[in-house]
């Protein structure tokens, strides 16, 4: 029988995963996931796609994010329960799997919630490249939660945004946000309304986590070639844009299907005109065509974008060495003898020979106990 | 604010599934394993059910298990990729997760693939113990792969099974089954066919792994009373029963909407009656009805009984103290504050401060470099 080295299953736990960021950078995280990300979008028919699955409950939702090309097949579990903070608990935690679609096995486990915030950064800006105005300068983020500052950094490392206006219901949320990003060389100013941080800005960043039919944005804040970066809305009954903006925008949105179902545009008829963004990066749709356009990513998160950020992280960590060999699956010599793993014996019965695995005298009419004699 | 104790990760790999299993004993494993899913079955109203999401390739399936009750929610990953063997690869591996429903925090992370050779034995005998003759002695088990053994010593354990007849089409995998199972007071004969092996049987049990539309079964084989373990049958395309045995047959399944897909009763029309097993436990359908009746019970796998397993093993793996804690979930002081758990220091300019998280003073036309000023 050929046998292959049985393939191992690296392990990156959360811990591993600040070592990794550290190592490389934030901002060679963001551009490395980003620029794997453009790769993949512009590889969409290679996947096979379909909206997540979500379990809603009352206090959240817990998803799962498949999606596979012909070689690997890529999972995320997330959550969003936005009444965790007040428990000290993440709004989102994550992780998610690597496999090989040729053998099914196992291949990475990593944590996901860190790299969420950096994939979801990193896809924004993503989008944004093709649909803020290429002067853009100062970006609004509404909400400065878990979120904020890797959108603020990503802006200004992918889009050259060098001035931020924060808004926040929790005044605190915003502090913190102004504060991690002290010395990060951005100009910084913290709003008393959505309206006042939205003033004026060339791109509007929306992350707010509210499991609620919200309006975050109204018409009357929309200006002239505006882009709002629409994050936060991404759940059956949770909406951050008033349909008003959505109606006076050209919007983009992930994948389609999903979005319907998640996105901003689940307040609009099903025919409500939308874009997917592969389109624009393959140069098959325009993105922005003129300065006075309003532009909407009507974002959600879409499992392909994991699947960058996990093969980014597995071929990272692999070359920093970082992360540990686990045995998620049980190996044994021959296949099919998995109850070989188990190492049982069998009980000894009086006069049994203490080899119990080796063949036992075939006993008359064809039967032996556990005879390894075929008939 | 209110914190509660992060809820920590347990990982169970492999080798601690098998500390498990030794320390209890698989009788106790299987035994208990099986209570936990009569249990859960009888609150099959409790659950939020769908057919598992699977992604197929040419040489397999991967699949995702999800489902959740009021308090937490399962997944288990788990492949099928029938070549595996020939490359020294197990067909089937698998591993799932346990999270809260209240927080989405996952809770138990664990192998499955020795797992899911138990659970899958496990209600084979739950079922086996309403649909069976109470008098049966003989099972011919047809496939004698990874799952054979635990198949033997489930039915021995629950049902009294006392004598076994096998058939492979390879004839080490019989060899193998036999030698694992001598001790274990079962009498064992090796067949040189399916018919031979079946004839007399009281059960027949198959655990065929071909992704081929096969048929393993048909219907000169069938004896009045006996009953049929159709386990290896779970996919589309991946049948092991000839439509005539379904015909003369009361068949039971899992989870209808999913055996639909999967079950040896694609090949059966969408209106073929069959009863889902949960009926019959709760006493709302009848089993067995005469000892004449030919039974059928067209086995899939379903995301319940993984739950059923997942909690077993996390009570399991607590009472003996096995696994351990694994930080999968980055864990900030404060939830809102995830980026300063990559403790990243800003590139300190000439002449600014040591602590850069300290704020700056307030800079001219309200814009301060990451001002914690609100204004």
């Amino acid at each position: 029988m050929p046998t292959q080295t049985f393939p191992t299953t690296t392990y990156l736990s959360a811990p591993d995963m600040v070592r990794l960021v550290q190592r490389k950078g934030l901002s060679a995280c963001v551009a490395g996931i980003a620029a794997r990300i453009e790769q993949d979008f512009l590889r969409w028919q290679c996947f096979d796609k379909s909206p997540r699955l979500a379990c809603h409950s009352k206090e959240g939702v817990i998803e799962l994010m498949p999606i596979a090309d012909a070689s690997r097949f890529a999972f995320k579990v997330v959550n969003g329960h936005p009444g965790n903070t007040l428990i000290g608990l993440p709004t989102v935690m994550a992780f998610g799997v690597l496999c090989d679609v040729d053998t099914g096995a196992p291949r990475l486990l990593s944590e996901l919630t860190i790299t969420t915030a950096i994939r979801t950064a990193a896809v924004s800006a993503v989008a944004a490249r093709r649909l803020a105005r290429p002067d853009s300068q100062r970006m609004a983020i509404i909400g400065n939660g878990a979120q904020s500052e890797f959108q603020a950094l990503a802006f200004r490392d992918l889009l050259g945004i060098k001035e931020l206006t924060l808004f926040d219901v929790d005044p605190a949320a915003s502090t913190k946000l102004a504060a991690n990003l002290h010395g990060q060389g951005l100009q910084v100013r913290i709003c008393a309304s959505t309206a006042e941080a939205v003033r004026g800005a060339d791109i509007v960043t929306t992350l707010t986590a509210d499991k609620t039919m919200a309006t975050i944005i109204t018409p009357e804040m929309v200006e002239p070639g505006m882009h709002f970066n629409a994050v936060g809305g991404d759940c059956p009954g949770k909406t951050e844009l008033h349909r008003g903006v959505l109606e006076v925008a050209d919007v983009f949105v992930e994948y389609e299907p999903q979005t319907r179902i998640e996105g901003d545009i689940q307040q609009m008829p099903a025919d409500f005109a939308v874009t997917e963004l592969w389109r624009v990066l393959a140069g098959l749709a325009p993105g922005r065509t003129s300065a006075q356009q309003v532009t909407v990513f009507d974002s959600v998160g879409f499992a392909l974008e994991d699947y960058s950020a996990l093969v980014w992280l597995a071929d990272t960590a692999a070359e920093l060495g970082i992360g540990d060999v686990v045995e998620l699956v049980a190996q044994s010599a021959d296949p099919k003898n998995l109850f070989d793993v188990l190492k049982l014996k069998a009980p000894a019965a009086p006069g049994t020979p203490r080899n119990a695995l080796a063949p036992s005298p075939f006993k008359g009419e064809g039967w032996g106990e556990g005879s390894m004699l075929a008939h």
